[in-house]
Parts: C-alpha cells; sequence; structure tokens
C-alpha cells in the first residue's frame, strides 16, 4: 500500500495559505428546516463555550454531578468489567458488538420485568425500544404521527398538542415539517405570599383546540412532560386523568415524557403524584431516560408504547442508526436488575441532592430579591430548575438573556418555551421568564454568585422605567396586588391560599 | 409521594388477561415511509435472532470478535479509568456529561490535528462533527443535500447519484422523501481463471445520469462506499480522481464512506490506494467510523466536511439527539493521541486479521465449489464479506436466503445493494449475488461450515435445472466461456489477463 499521505506531503512544509471559501450549500427543504439557528442549538453551544470560558452555567440542561451518583457509577463501571474465565468483560462485549435495532435485548427485558414489578402493567419487550436518547425518541414519535399526511390517506396535516405551556425547548425543532404545534394556555395560580406560582391545565382551552382542530384529524399526539422542563411544575393526578380522558375520547395517544420524574430519577418533590397505568390499550406513550440518573452522555432513552408505535421506533433505530448505543444499557442493567438498587440510588442519593438544592437556589434568589416583589418563582416541585418570572420587567427576556451572558452567567431566556402558542408575542408573560439550572455549578458560593447575579441585573433592568411609569414599560400599567390579596391580573389567578409550595420555602 | 403502583397493585395478582388489542396507528407520511420493512431492519433483526438461535452468522455486518483488538480495548478502559488527585476518571466524567452537539471537543481536536499530520490536510475543527454512528452521517447528509427542494427556491427535487452498484443497502432507506438515488450500472470484469470478478466505474454512464438529471439541479451529492459494502471493491485512485472532476465540474459534492477504509479501520487489502486530498474546497465529504475498528457498540461516527456542512450536522446533532455519545470518543481518544497508536492497531491487529480470513473464507468456499465455474467471488480488496456471484443460478438471491436460514446460515440476499438502478429487475446478476460476512464466525471450523453449506445450497440450486437447459432457466442459454478466453457475456466483459487479484487465490 502506498504510504497515506504520500501524495500530498509537500502539503506540511507548505507555507500557510489564505483558508479556503467554503462552498455555497444548496439546502434541500430538509437542510433549510433545520440549518436554521434553534434554541436547541444554542442551548448545547451556549454548553459547550460556557464551559471553555468558565461561565457560571445556569442555562444548560446537564445533570448535577453529584459525588455519591459518580462513584455508584465508578462501581458500576468496576462491576460490568469483571471477566469470567477468561472472557471478556460485559463492557467489552458491549462496545464490541451491535445491539438489534429495539436496544440491549437483556435491558429491553430487564425494563419491561421492571415497570411490571414496579407498576403491576404488562409491559412485554415488544413494547419497549431504546433510543440514543429521548430527543431522538421525540423526532420518531412526533414525525411518526404528525406532520403531512401519508398519500393517499385523505387525512389532513396532524399537529402535536401541548395542552400546557412553557413546555421543553427540546419539543420545538424536531418536526421534519414547520408549524408542528397546536398549544393551549395555561392557568396561572399565583401565591403572593410565598412568591411562587404554579401553572394550571386549562382543559377547556386544550379541549378546544383540539376540537378547532378537527380531533385525531388535526392532532395526532397530545405530548407534556411531567415533571416540566423548563418549570419544576408537576401536572397533578387529576390533571394527567384529564389529559387521557381527553386523549381517549378523541382516539389521540398521550405521551408523557418522564425524563426527570418516576420511576427514574425520580426528581419530583411533589407529594401525591403517581405513574398513570400503562396498558397496550391505553392511549398512553412513556418516554424515559438515563440523562438525569447520571448517565447523559451515554444517551439512552426509552419508550414505552403499544406494540406497532415501539416497532416503528424499531424500525427507525435501524434505518437512522442501526442500533442505539449498547454503553447505557449495560451500565444501567445492575440498577435494574439488583432489587431496590435503583430505589436506593434515586431515593437516597439523586432526589434529596436536587430538592436541598432547589430550596437553596429558591432561597438564595429571592433574598437578593426581597425588595423585588414582583418577581415570582414557579413553584420547585421537580426538574433542575427555577423558572423566574419577573413581572413587568420593562426589558424582554432575551435582552436579559444577553445581559447576563455579558456578566458571565449563563441562563435560558423563557420565551423559547412557548413553542405552537398562538398569541405568544402578544402575551407579556412569555418575555418574563428565565429558565435557570441549579444543578449546572456544584459549588453553593459559586451558585449563590450567580443567582445574585440574575438578582441583580433583574433589579437594574426594573430601576430603567420606575414602577407605574408607561413609557416603553410592557406591563405598567398593572396595581400589584397586595401580599395576602387574592385577585385576577392580567387573566392570572392569585389563589395564595390553595398553595402549598411543594417544598417549602 | 403515594407509593408508586398503589393505584394499580391489584394488578399484579388478578389473572391473567387476553392481551389487549394494539390500537390502529394512524401514521403520518414520514411514518408510513419509515414502517415499510426495510432491508437495514431485516438485517438488523436477522442479527439479533440469529444470535439468539445459534445461526451461522455470515449476513450481519457485526465486526470480527478479534482477540488483540478486544484487548486492547480492555487496556484502553483500564487507561481512561485512571483517576489522579481524587478526581473521578476520564470516563467516569464523560458519561457523567452532554458533550458539545459537534462531539466531544478533544476528540474532534483530536481527529483534526491527526488527518491534518497524516495527510497534511487542513482541517479544523469546525471541519468535524461527529454522530452516533455513520448510519445517522448518511441520514443527515442525505437529507440535507437531496430530496424536496426548499419552499421558494425554484429548485428541483434532487437525487443522490450512486456512481457506482452495488452499493452499501444502508443507504436505500435513509430518505425522508421516497426515490431518493439515480445509480449508474457497472462495468463488470471477469477473471474466469482465478474465479473472481471485480466491478469498475462506468464513468460515461454516471456522466449520462448525472447530466440527464440536469446536472446539480437534479443531483445533490455523489456517494461511493470505498472499500465498497458489499462487493469488497476498491475503487482505484484513477477511478476516484475521475468522480472528484465530474462532481467539481457539476458543482454536486462527493461523498466518500470509508467505514471500512483508511486512515482506519484499514480494512483495505489492495494496493496502491491513497486518501483524496481533502480541504475546503475540494468538494469532498468524507466519513468515517469507529465500529470496524472494533467500537460498534459505542455508535460514533465522523464526518470531515465543508464548514457550513459539519455546522447543519452539528444543529442536527442537537436538534434530534442533543450531542452525540461520548464513550467512543473517549475510548479512541488515546488511539489518536499517542504517536502511531492507530497505525499500529490497523496495521497489525486489525487488518491482518481480516486479510487471512478473506483469503481463507475464499479458498473454503471456492473449493467447495470446485466443479461448479458458474460460480464467481468478487476480488477481495477491503471490508468483511465475500460477494458471490452466482451466474445463470435458477434460484433468486431471495429464495436462497430463504434456503439458506432454514439449514441455520445467515446472510443477505444481493438484490438489497442496488437501491435506484434502473431496469434492476430486469439484469439478472441483481439476483445472482449474495453477501458473505467472514468475520461473524470466529471458529475457523464453524465458518467453514457455513461456507460449505453456502456451497451445497448453491450446488443443489443448479440442480434444479441442468444447465444449458432453457425452461425456467434466467440465464439458461448462455454458453460459459472457457476458463482462458476473455470473451463478453450478457454486457459483461471478461479480461482474465488484465486482473490480479489483489490477495491473490
Amino acid at each position: 500500500m502506498a504510504a497515506p499521505g504520500a501524495e500530498v506531503s509537500v502539503g506540511r512544509t507548505s507555507t500557510p495559505e489564505a483558508p479556503e471559501v467554503s462552498p455555497q450549500m444548496d439546502w434541500s427543504a430538509f437542510g433549510e428546516k433545520f440549518t436554521r439557528h434553534s434554541g436547541i442549538a444554542m442551548l448545547m453551544e451556549d454548553l459547550e463555550e460556557g464551559v471553555k470560558s468558565g461561565a457560571l452555567m445556569m442555562g444548560g440542561g446537564n445533570p448535577a454531578q453529584i459525588p455519591e451518583v459518580k462513584a455508584e457509577l465508578e462501581g458500576i463501571f468496576a462491576q460490568v468489567q469483571r471477566s469470567e474465565g477468561g472472557a471478556f468483560s460485559p463492557l467489552v462485549e458491549a462496545v464490541s458488538n451491535y445491539d438489534g435495532p429495539r436496544g440491549k435485548a437483556a435491558f429491553v427485558e430487564a425494563l419491561a420485568r421492571y415497570f411490571n414489578a414496579e407498576f403491576g402493567w404488562s409491559v412485554t419487550t415488544e413494547n419497549v425500544a431504546l433510543t440514543n436518547g429521548s430527543q431522538g425518541s421525540f423526532f420518531y414519535l412526533f414525525n411518526l404521527l404528525c406532520g403531512a399526511p401519508r398519500p393517499g390517506s385523505g387525512g389532513a396535516r396532524k399537529k402535536v398538542l401541548l395542552p400546557v405551556c412553557p413546555e421543553y425547548l427540546g419539543y420545538a425543532d424536531v418536526g421534519v415539517s414547520d408549524d408542528l404545534f397546536v398549544t393551549a394556555r395555561p392557568r396561572i395560580e399565583v401565591s403572593e405570599e410565598d412568591r411562587s406560582f404554579k401553572y394550571r391545565l386549562d382543559l377547556q382551552a386544550a379541549r378546544a383546540l383540539l376540537q378547532d382542530a378537527g380531533g385525531s384529524r388535526g392532532v395526532g399526539l397530545i405530548c407534556v412532560s411531567r415533571p416540566t422542563n423548563p418549570t419544576g411544575n408537576v401536572l397533578t393526578d387529576a390533571e394527567v386523568q384529564d389529559l387521557t380522558a381527553l386523549a381517549k375520547e378523541h382516539g389521540v395517544p398521550l405521551l408523557i415524557d418522564g425524563a426527570y420524574g418516576l420511576p427514574f430519577p425520580r426528581i419530583q418533590f411533589a407529594e401525591d403524584v403517581s405513574m398513570p397505568r400503562w396498558s397496550e390499550g391505553s392511549g398512553l406513550i412513556l418516554c424515559f431516560s438515563l440523562s438525569k440518573l447520571g448517565l447523559p452522555g451515554a444517551r439512552t432513552g426509552v419508550v414505552i408504547a403499544p406494540r406497532p408505535l415501539a416497532k416503528a421506533i424499531v424500525n427507525l433505530n435501524g434505518v437512522l442508526s442501526l442500533a442505539p448505543g449498547s454503553v447505557g444499557p449495560t451500565l444501567a442493567l445492575p440498577l435494574l436488575r439488583e432489587e431496590g438498587r435503583m430505589e436506593r440510588l434515586c431515593e437516597e442519593k439523586i432526589r434529596p441532592w436536587y430538592k436541598e438544592r432547589a430550596l437553596y437556589a429558591k432561597s438564595v434568589l429571592m433574598e437578593a430579591l426581597a425588595g423585588e416583589r414582583r418577581v415570582l418563582c414557579h413553584r420547585p416541585e421537580g426538574c433542575i430548575f427555577l423558572w423566574v418570572w419577573c413581572r413587568g420587567l420593562p426589558v424582554d427576556s432575551r435582552e436579559m438573556y444577553r445581559r447576563l451572558k455579558a456578566r458571565g452567567v449563563l441562563v435560558i431566556p423563557g420565551h423559547f418555551f412557548f413553542p405552537g402558542l398562538a398569541g405568544a408575542e402578544e402575551w407579556a408573560h412569555t418575555g418574563e421568564c428565565l429558565r435557570v439550572s441549579y444543578a449546572g455549578i456544584q459549588d453553593r458560593d459559586r451558585l449563590a454568585l450567580g443567582l445574585r447575579t440574575i438578582a441583580s441585573a433583574v433589579l437594574e433592568a426594573y430601576a430603567e422605567v420606575p414602577p407605574g411609569a408607561s413609557q416603553g414599560l410592557r406591563a405598567g400599567k398593572r396595581a400589584l396586588p397586595s401580599e395576602a390579596e387574592s385577585a385576577t391580573i392580567d387573566g392570572v389567578e392569585a389563589e395564595p391560599k390553595a398553595l402549598r409550595c411543594a417544598i417549602g420555602a
């Protein structure tokens, strides 16, 4: 064989040339769609740049680096690298072989057994499909069930109904076709006394959107994250029952994205929340992930779905990536197989850590904003974020994002989290919120520094236009209700009595 | 929190019910496209089922389980799990964190340095994008550049031109839109004396297809695998130069899929084959993979492309999977960083193993078919397959696949490997070939058993209709040329003198 590079060896010593001009790309429709600068791409780039620049990372969705969790991972690595009788270890075997397109068979079986034992379901391996992360699951599911109708079906273009917003920005861009969402505006319950609020499903609004779209003719999927990214909201059992009934009534599947929730990683602090009952005919699709369990780099998502839908995902895995990665399943297998190990990891190491951090972060932020009662924090019932609502802020969240970035603090501006909401631009609320991760900074003092930087930027922004002045102020005419008063402002119900912040403070 | 499953505990002890009927799925156009039973899905399912049933696995594309390679992986695992000063190891850090959407930054940098040092290129990190495997790279690239035109562009629907076939069946189904390929029929050089043949680029045919499609108006990408999956062909430097010139002339990018080739894993036995010179303006897109290096379970693909295209892949990674997996890059990093380690692995452990196996497999198969001169084997110049052409076989490859499966031997029928070829059904050749992996069975005797089973099935099939008889025989009227004779049959050039089988035998 000719020595590689023999024909180009001159290039190694030649003087540097001006960089070549890039060719002009003639994108397809798909190319045009996916080369737009998406919210999710910005989030992931910020993550990367932020790490390099040493910024205070409160933007990304990276899970916390909890020493006890990483120590458990170390233990698992040791375990799956034990080999017997001269054979190679399970981990070496895992990377050395393709799994099937459904994902590692032993893990798929363990998942089915785990869900059945945990919840009394009747999941079979045919109901399970692994993916390279939940983001991929959403890409598959949204596009399988929504978008352009199949030729000759006589059907209409279908949308994903988001019955509550704000909702995960990662949903926004996965559609192969544009304009994939129809989104209901939630009710907002404000508790002035503990300076918090909570989004509530507006069932009537969701139902109206579904009916206006022609039911299952215009809506192919209803989707919620629970706990909700970005707000930390957890839909109540009653709300989920309402959605399940609505979905069943119209013959539309309901996807519940449990990336942060039950049964793993259980970053969920709300009480009295249970899993809905899944069955083949339940109309439910459940998405899970190993990422927030501490394995984001392994890229492993789990879908529980009716057999034909799971099979479709298997097909897509084959066509798009041959098979999902095998390392995540290999690492998580002992957690499922060993009685109680997953529960101990979640209940003893993961949930308490996030719960304590959520309380701490909220208290630091709200203390730094003690004199500014217009700022509210969503009740942190789960997830890894504070969702901060700066009522009547004269500067919108995009500008706040830029200002904070300039100060070395990365957050995600809230306007990204209202995909498909009609009239989002006119609803001041969509520009008044910030998503602040409390999981990205391990050091408590640095976390506090980040939170106080946010607080001071917010205070400065409020100071730009005095409260009550009308020029340039979005919601300047609003009178702020007194602390204990129950009032309705701007379509927002304030019901302080009804609220008990799930994690106190 | 309510005890999980409390509300459904009855289900655990109830008598088993009849399985629920699956809901009817109302697929979108995307759903309809990707729920068809694809060749690639069949391949991956066979892999999985075959492993379970103990079949002789000669169908899938799993790399060989070479003990020396797996021992090297064991060593790398040990290396990336060393931790210093109480910190967690690089491997634990890798699984605990998302990479950026371009892929692990340290690996991207190491790749750029490696290619520049190896070939004298000027790759920057902006030219590199990782994916969850080359299959994903193809999905991205084909759909970014081909398919429906972007709205308002006034452009036409574009296709991928495959200038040579047979070509990788994994390309066939990745199009979001149907009918994505236009494919040129190759010339075939037959060497009766060593019972082999080789496909040659028919540049005129490829040029004609490109021109008929309106040049860059109708073709968005030209694509070849080199070495070619399934045939083991390696396009010569002259052929690649011809293709590069053709692509440049029409302003269409040329993708060279090097999953099996240079510079890693170098499963390439042909002499005098070098890498073309990549640069920003070269019009080349290069795809690489860690799979055949021994890491298929890690799912890591590498794309070297002009900056805007690499950026588009980064965007797609973000939208479709947040980020590529981090384990493959972590494991491969030492191979690139440590001077000469990648080369030693490929040259000393990978290439010699496959080359020896290729020779062995070919000799066993052809010996078992010693009396049947109609069977030819493609010159095994690379890859991990024998491509067996049974001229005038009265049974087509689909039926051969079924018969062999019934005997416990899995191969891939050849008809899958002609995507987009006009008149494929009428060209007998497309139904006369089998792809036989010699990498899936480690034990030489079992490999030989599989090859002899194939040989005896082929002999039996030939025996069903005596040679020369015309009833039901596809190419029964063909006279077989004598061994040394140079002849042209059925559009096939037989040029025994011109051929030296690259690996002898």
